[in-house]
């Protein structure tokens, strides 16, 4: 065991190692059963002689807190105290902006239930763990990537990653403008950190993506939610000096539609007239079911003004923590430059899994499986809303994704109540109010449809249904 | 296969069909060998008619571009062309900071030599790879920890490290005042984030460990060198007004040198008068060969001034990322929200898999493994040092780390031209001057010995001696 003592110039030296004993063995920092190192191992590592600690030791047994055993060595006996640490006062405070209400974590501890329709998770028991695990193990057998490396990724993943996204999206990004995050979360972050000065004014979607909004908000940025419609941000009430527009084009977090053609158009044209920046996060765009595949606003932008941000937590797990960000090639080194001073680059095993996962048609192969899956439970869910919760609930038109919004009709109680009454019930279902950014949003229900299996879909709605 | 076409208004649908996959095949996007979907599965995803779909192929075929093969479907036959993406040009630029000379990333890409002397890299080879594989397996065999989780870190894993640092090094932290991290860089991010307003006023070591200075740089504060002697950090040269003092004392980096008793107590009760944080990197404290265990700071602060910054890229492996902050109580909850917007939290499973690692007795028993192997290495170096480069090279006293420095004797040509001519025979080590914060550091070497076995280590040391 590692054990550190801190023999100071005061008090006899059996004395000071007696009493830090002691006091780790009441406080259970060394639980009963703990193997303490032999007197001649701690004497040597303490620069003292073995006589001052077997003194130390003799006085411990004698109080009862530990005793020799023949084969194992001096064990700890003293009973398991719960007690780490107490927390020391502190003059520090943090800054003022971290008191902010708005940068409060939200609970992220999903209650067990037996319908549950969290949001933003995917299918987790569909994700391939069996492939995922060997590609692990071939890089911990092959013992490669185990040093630093380029913060803005392994070139191997980010070449993978390019022809991926130009070939599933069409989106072009070169490697240089990639750069690999720990999730999407990271890449508002090297976004901000890239583009805004202090005080500058960022534009959301409202209701719109709370954590983006955290994002820009932490890095001491103006943040304004600017109203969606049915056609998505209504890019005519961006505010004037706005800096950076934020936007999820393909599926609106929370609501569900995508942004029509005219919109994408006015907003590209309202970037290059006020020269601003767009982040598109195109979360969920794998996943579109009906209709053309939308194109992404990143491969009509002739100009160069949106940095694209993706994630892997919808099509693998949010527990990998992986996602990036593709910058115009005029930010590539800076956004290189960002992740290095945010954390000096990403893990190597993941990122090599990952490379693998893709070249090898894993990606393209679990995302056509899980968009057929998803669909299914889409149409059940929208087909069943429209059945049994006609003029209670309007159902929002959405072409894909792993979630759907439905806005409760005037004169229901607040979606905020609802939810309560049906989680009583079992039901787990999000509400839109909470995703406001400039005051509540519309009244009205986030079904995810990632954690809750097909067969369990009817029996959710059913039991809400009761409720409302 | 994934693949996205967009179609227009403009052009027949067959004619955008065949322009966009010709473009494909022809800039290597769509390389020679790829399936593509078949002609009903297309016209199903673009919603056009199976005939549209059916005349674009044909015509891609009579240009040789696909051919349909028996059994297996549409094939591109199409030659390789490299050629992933043309980078736009923008008229985004980013923040001035980031052309900064200061926040250029350093070339990380180590020359493979024979003789590797890296410096802050562990013995990649030694680390118990079968045992992670196995605790990683687990984790995707139990299939727990895929979702979102509490950004600070598993209650798991920040139990078992609080438990952990207060046994081996004395450092009294509780779980809520830990943070799990991104390495020790991002600790430092967090840091930073929690306590400084741009502008403000950081005191770094001076030669120090630039990663850390560009963070802080980064944030817009304003960074000073603070000269070190013999005895670590001089604490009566820290400027007036200044808000965080970054240092490590139980290994100065890169000199190696341990902060004395007496310029602890100073430090801590400059930081006292002066109202200031301390953040303690306490990197490399693992492996002490000589001399009793030294106290971190944090174990000695009665004030709660002490941020305590840990990393396992050298007790375990670099690319598996992962560190830990702890902060005063009064720091918590902001570190928490911090790394929250930072990225949304730290992946499950690498914490789950650590958290075993820990409580099982792994980690203590890799760090007792490394520590013997990392001091014969030491002392041999040292030894060689004073044998066969008296007069020539300073070997600086140095109890412990996985590196040792050495100052070049008046006279000598400066260590940047004598390391490039070591390299030049295939000795890579690190030269002292290239950590210098206010100017160049003294002239003299920096020896990692995590790379280099200890039977390299006489040649390495030989070879360098004829160039020198």
């Amino acid at each position: 065991m590692d054990l550190h003592l801190h023999l100071g110039e005061e008090g006899g030296l059996a004395e000071q190692i007696y009493a830090q004993l002691h006091e780790r063995i009441s406080t259970d920092a060394l639980p009963a059963g703990t193997v303490l190192p032999s007197s001649r191992e701690l004497a040597a590592r303490l620069s003292v002689s073995r006589a001052t600690v077997v003194a130390a030791y003799e006085r411990l047994a004698a109080h009862g807190l530990i005793r020799s055993r023949a084969g194992i060595g001096t064990v700890v006996t003293g009973q398991r105290i719960p007690a780490p640490a107490a927390p020391a006062a502190s003059p520090l405070r943090p800054r003022a902006i971290w008191s902010a209400e708005h940068l409060a974590v939200p609970d992220l501890t999903a209650p067990a239930t037996e319908f549950d329709f969290t949001v933003g998770v995917p299918a987790r028991t569909r994700f391939p763990f069996a492939r995922w695990r060997a590609l692990l193990n071939d890089q911990l057998r092959t013992r490669t990537d185990v040093n630093y490396a380029d913060p803005a990724g392994s070139a191997r993943l980010r070449d993978a990653l390019a022809r991926h996204l130009v070939v599933s999206r069409g989106v072009r990004i070169a490697s240089e403008q990639l750069v690999i995050t720990t999730g999407a979360q990271q890449a508002f972050d090297i976004a901000a950190r890239v583009l805004l000065e202090p005080g500058d004014t960022v534009a959301v979607e409202d209701p719109g993506y709370l954590p983006a909004y955290r994002g820009f908000l932490a890095h001491g940025a103006r943040v304004v939610g600017v109203p969606v419609d049915s056609e998505g941000l209504v890019a005519d009430r961006i505010p004037a000096g706005t800096r950076m527009v934020y936007v999820t084009p393909s599926h609106q977090f929370p609501l569900g539609m995508p942004m029509s053609e005219s919109r994408r158009t006015a907003l590209l044209a309202w970037a290059a007239r006020n020269d601003a920046a767009i982040v598109e996060d195109d979360y969920d765009s794998e996943f579109r079911f009906t209709g053309r595949p939308l194109t992404p606003l990143q491969a009509t932008d002739t100009e160069g003004r949106v940095l694209y941000v993706g994630s892997f937590s919808k099509t693998l797990l949010p527990a990998l923590r992986v996602g990036f960000l593709g910058v115009p090639a005029t930010l590539g080194e800076a956004a290189r430059r960002a992740k290095f001073v945010a954390d000096y680059g990403t893990g190597g095993h993941l990122q090599a899994a990952l490379a693998a996962f893709i070249e090898d048609g894993d990606l393209a192969r679990h995302i056509r499986r899980m968009r057929r899956s998803y669909e299914r439970r889409h149409h059940l869910l929208i087909g069943t809303l429209r059945e049994h919760f006609a003029g209670v609930l309007e159902p929002i038109e959405s072409s894909g994704g792993t979630h759907m919004a439905a806005l409760l009709t005037p004169g229901q109680p607040p979606d905020t109540i609802l939810a309560a009454r049906a989680l009583a019930e079992g039901v787990n279902l999000g509400t839109i109010s909470r995703w406001g950014i400039e005051g509540p949003g519309p009244s009205g229900f986030v079904f995810g449809y990632g954690a809750i299996s097909t067969d369990q879909i009817p029996d959710g709605l059913a039991t809400l249904r009761r409720v409302i």
